[in-house]
């Protein structure tokens, strides 16, 4: 199993169908669990997924509409029930503090789960690790709406012929790492003059919204993007009116910002087949799929 | 289609399985539709069973555990999104006020439904119509938890020959069963002197409880008994700790309160066979079974 993978739990939008649960995601990144939008029905869909709640380590929601937040009482209470040890923290528009609340306190029971809110009140880096950075920003929709990216930290790979040609040896490789420079007889040596630059991975998660500077921000260069696509190119004029997306309109987003993976979820009860969506989609931005419940996009293996 | 079917929605207790969703019962009686206890993901579990929104006319909370009640935001938002005409009821221990409103409130839409809450209180009748009265009586859980039970108004199916007997012709039979009696020529005929009586049929809902008093009150004489056995008999200690039944307790309620049919359900993750369940009550009481998600039950013909 790759170390990173995302995994449609849920893809339905508004109401569910016979095929499709209420919205939710699941990306496993390293050794984090990152939950994104638990519509109605998420705790079984992670039952069906093999997804535990003590895989949970960040929650985010993207705005409160029932459809991507409604799953959130079911798996605060499971992760409470399974006594999960760490820490979870919760993404959420600020502006919707009055549902987190009421969430989280829709039925009795004992809560024993260490549950950090993070309300977003400023668009920008919410979350730093050493790793990982998670930026988010507004987007548009009749609810405050807010998208997700995240994006691993480049790197560089040092490479064995290099250090034997500056004369750097044992710990100094990893303090030329850590700190970007080294002193060697005198002379500074760049890392970079010692290796080959590693992109960061990087994932963005765009719904709900219509088109908008930040859904195209969001999914600037990323390697996989996650984009609402309720409607079909016919159904524009609803889904401006609606604040949603087509698929014509995702993969836009995904061919302007040099997204490489466009993964299409959130449609329409009114559809059955959503081939026609990767039909669509593929005419702007060729590397495009549509995901089911239960389907999953491993990562690939870092350059 | 019978006129009066039970349909089991979901059939888990505490949490969702591979095969059993949360809790969730619908009852059609005549033109009524009685939803009880819609745990999370009922609003899907609906649909499966091909029953709507619109279908629904009264909503009966036991308590507030969230399988008993995290699915009822999403019946509510979906009786509204479906613009359902007719008022709605529901029917909750008044001790979880704060849980229904933030059931009620826990994701933003455009609410234009017509719910009525009914808070319960005092035991005994909560409704009562033309041809029915609905009882409630609390039962012995970890939370307040509260049965219900539906009993059919008895009647009397006038005989044509008593009437023509008693020279009762015309408008004055719809009077004599109206009213219950009638003067004919100086002379009173009551109408138990014209027919006989059909009983009323009756349905009762037991859950979440250990065994008590109110448990058999509510059974009484019920066609149908709907029944939690969370645990197996040799799990009786814990039953009996947690506040719950056994299937073999569910059948002893069934068999000394002389119901009729005893359904079971609301079963521990653990078991995966329900048969045993079966196996155990049938031993006390033999016309027992167990539902799974889907399965329904149709109410004989009124004799």
């Amino acid at each position: 199993m790759s170390s990173r993978r995302f995994i449609a739990l849920g893809t339905a939008s508004q109401v569910p169908t016979r095929e499709r649960n209420h919205n939710g995601y699941f990306l496993r990144w390293d050794a984090e669990g990152f939950l994104f939008d638990p519509g109605e029905g998420t705790q079984r869909q992670m039952i069906f997924a093999d997804v535990t709640a003590s895989q949970i380590t960040k929650i985010f929601i993207t705005h409160f509409h029932g459809d991507h937040c409604l799953g959130l009482s079911g798996v605060l209470q499971r992760i409470s029930l399974d006594r999960v040890p760490h820490d979870v923290q919760i993404f959420y528009p600020s502006s919707g503090e009055k549902y987190l609340d009421n969430l989280t306190n829709s039925s009795i029971y004992y809560n024993v789960a260490n549950i950090e809110k993070v309300p977003l009140a400023k668009e920008g880096v919410v979350f730093r690790s050493a790793d990982y950075v998670i930026e988010s920003y507004k987007l548009e929709h009749s609810a405050e709406s807010w998208g997700y990216r995240i994006k691993e930290n480049d790197s560089v790979t040092l490479l064995p012929e290099k250090l034997e040609e500056f004369g750097i040896r044992g710990r100094d490789a990893g303090k030329l790492k850590a700190e970007g420079e080294i002193e060697i007889g005198g002379k500074t040596i760049s890392v970079n003059q010692c290796g080959i630059e590693k992109r960061g991975q990087s994932f963005a998660f765009v719904m709900d919204t219509r088109l908008c500077a930040n859904a195209f921000r969001l999914a600037k260069d990323v390697d996989v993007l996650v984009c609402e696509s309720t409607y079909l190119q016919a159904e524009t004029a609803e889904a401006i009116s609606h604040g949603h997306l087509t698929a014509a309109q995702a993969a836009q987003i995904a061919s302007d910002s040099n997204a490489n993976l466009l993964v299409l979820t959130h449609f329409s009860q009114r559809y059955q087949n959503i081939q026609d969506f990767v039909t669509e989609a593929k005419k702007i931005h060729y590397n495009s799929i549509a995901v089911k419940d239960g389907d999953f996009v491993d990562f690939p293996k870092r350059k």
